[in-house]
């Protein structure tokens, strides 16, 4: 048997893993220190009440022979595709067909699964930095890969140009890690090279809900010409919490074909063949978070998030530092002071301010020089975290 | 952009669609038919106590801030894989290192994303007739099939033969559709093949717990030397009443290495990169059926539906007919009588029974003139059914 030798092309995933090793090293040698952590990209707050309760009976329904639920639909239960396409409708303002839906566990699972459906003859283009995933997912399969760079000059948000041509085109808007939203106009132009170019793009919009200029669009289907040229993908991870609970959805307008074949007709066919759907306790929680109730308390944690970036946003302002990202973004993508490395960065936030963040570097190799802050933690740790900062920047 | 092509070979998946639109037809002309399903292999008796019980306190832990789980491991919880290993320890009799299990949504989901790790040209086994996600999944990757026949001459356990040579071989035990349970020394037969052809067995456990013959393993590590050629998938699916819950867990031993590259680091590169593992309130409930209590409640389910079977295989015994499986399985697989074809068997039981089964040709060609009966039914509607059929088979 032979093993897919792409997989030997893989790098090492040592971001994490890294930073995990130096923050144990650190309290081995200082016991005492109080750490907080700007780091990770999981949430912290718990489910919003009507999502919990949700859970809770759909929980106590699956103990009792009358109200038990067997396998879901591959695809989603309707209860679940409409409270979606309602939120499409009641928060986007687009119309979104509920069988142009597919529920699955996660968008970081529809972002790499979505690729069984091309064929590994295609060029892919990356922004760099970006979330890895694409990056790993692509030389599995062993596809020819380019980057754009998103820098300063282009305020992180590339544009394409002549030698960009690809096939397979990854827009995340907002950005994970630079925290970049692009506005209507930008997604136009990008929309109009995609369809010159008979490409498909993949529009990773986990963070939508952090959007609050209008400018920005929310969904890449706000666009024309996007259902013949798009694939959205979403979640309920930084919407509703459900980073531990597990659930996304992929948009695949019925519009959108190559060579005359539908791609939900074969989305669809994937995951029918690949998956048995996603547990009715969890698509119950997802959808009481899209009811009325649960959509505002949901937007209650995410202004309770965003006073963390506002916080984070004055206290660089003060200090003088530079930072993008932050207003339509739960992700601050500050710019290391004095031309330090990220890594050097992280080690003095670590030993002198007890604050973990992520080196941008590990997001990509224009990362360099820049640090991934979250606005996903307690606000009360976020303001000691800055206290300490403030300190310490003017030192360096 | 080009499509994946070998999407077009796949056969329109027309099964449980035409056993739906012909049952919606008779109901159509027939409303006040009274039909029974002994088609699916969905469960219908809830999740037991103990395993609801769990589901429900992880579902409030989770809307609550000093109890709430964000991202889980990629690989499955501590606390579930220790439960796992103890499964195999208590009740199988075998040692399963924790860090050899990775725990996912399913093992429908495993079987299907196990194949990333392989490449392309390998020649595949696979059995007719068989569960056809096996099938499929090989399809959609452009592998080369081979096909080992099941008949009535070997029993439905196809042994090794010198054309049957190929690189990753598909061995189902108890089988779906036909109830097969292979013994010790057929699957030490196949484990010294895969050996000698340097090829891995994809061993899918999935109704282990229907076993009740001795001689025939739950697990194909109970094999000498399958711990170097075998990969084995299990569920909660019908082992717990999982289908709605969506649990599954998969074994690569550490020992798995091919051109000395680790199959367990693979499959694990594979699932950190493309998943983010299982929802929390999902594996709670998993490890709570596998606690003492919750063992013996979902043993108490396994033996609930084993009485259908037991009174499937009496009936069908007392009328003469040819049936295997039932055994070791929750499925029958019953030989249609006076050499009917599944199909037109189909339409006898639905309208002279309305019994609905499933038509044996939707597994594979050698399922031709067979009919899948499920155990997975409520005893009385079981026992109903099975006095219709007990009126009509002698009229045939």
């Amino acid at each position: 048997m032979k093993i897919n030798k792409n997989y030997l092309n893989l790098k090492p995933s040592y971001l994490f893993k890294t930073i995990g090793e130096r923050c144990a090293d650190y309290k081995a040698k200082n016991p005492d220190a109080d750490i907080i952590s700007m780091g990770i990209g999981d949430v912290t707050l718990p489910l919003c009440r009507t999502a919990a309760d949700a859970m809770v009976a759909a929980a106590k329904e699956m103990g009792n022979i009358d109200t038990f639920h067997g396998y879901p639909s591959s695809y989603g239960e309707d209860f679940l595709l409409s409270a979606i396409s309602a939120h499409y409708k009641n928060h986007i303002g687009i119309d979104v067909k509920t069988s142009d839906i597919v529920v699955t566990c996660g968008a970081k699972e529809d972002v790499a699964n979505i690729l069984d459906i091309f064929d590994e003859d295609n060029t892919v283009l990356i922004p760099d930095p970006v979330y890895p995933v694409y990056l790993d997912t692509n030389i599995m399969a062993g596809r020819k890969i380019k980057f754009i760079s998103a820098n300063e000059e282009n305020k992180n948000l590339p544009m394409p140009g002549e030698n960009d041509a690809a096939d397979i085109i990854y827009i995340c808007s907002p950005n994970n890690p630079t925290g970049a939203a692009y506005t209507r106009s930008q997604l136009k132009t990008w929309v109009d090279f995609a369809t010159e170019n008979n490409a498909v793009i993949l529009y990773d919009a986990a963070y939508e809900m952090f959007i609050t200029d209008p400018d920005c669009p929310r969904s890449i289907f706000e666009i024309d010409g996007a259902e013949k040229c798009a694939i959205e993908f979403c979640s309920f991870s930084k919407t509703a919490g459900f980073t531990g609970v597990r659930c996304g959805y992929t948009v695949v307008p019925s519009e959108l074909t190559f060579d005359g074949v539908s791609l939900l007709d074969l989305w669809k066919r994937r995951q029918s063949t690949k998956s048995n759907g996603v547990s009715y306790v969890v698509q119950r929680a997802a959808a009481a978070a899209f009811s009325e109730q649960g959509y505002a308390e949901i937007c209650s944690n995410i202004d309770y998030y965003r006073k963390n970036t506002a916080n984070m946003m004055a206290t660089f302002d003060e200090l003088g530092l530079t930072y993008y990202g932050g207003c339509n973004s739960p992700y601050i993508w500050l710019k290391c002071p004095k031309g330090m490395k990220s890594w050097d960065f992280f080690d003095v936030m670590l030993e002198r301010c007890n604050v973990i963040g992520t080196p941008g570097s590990g997001f990509g190799e224009m990362g360099e020089g820049f640090f991934r802050l979250s606005g996903f933690g307690d606000n009360d740790r976020c303001s000691a975290a800055l206290e300490r900062i403030k300190k310490v920047i003017p030192t360096l």
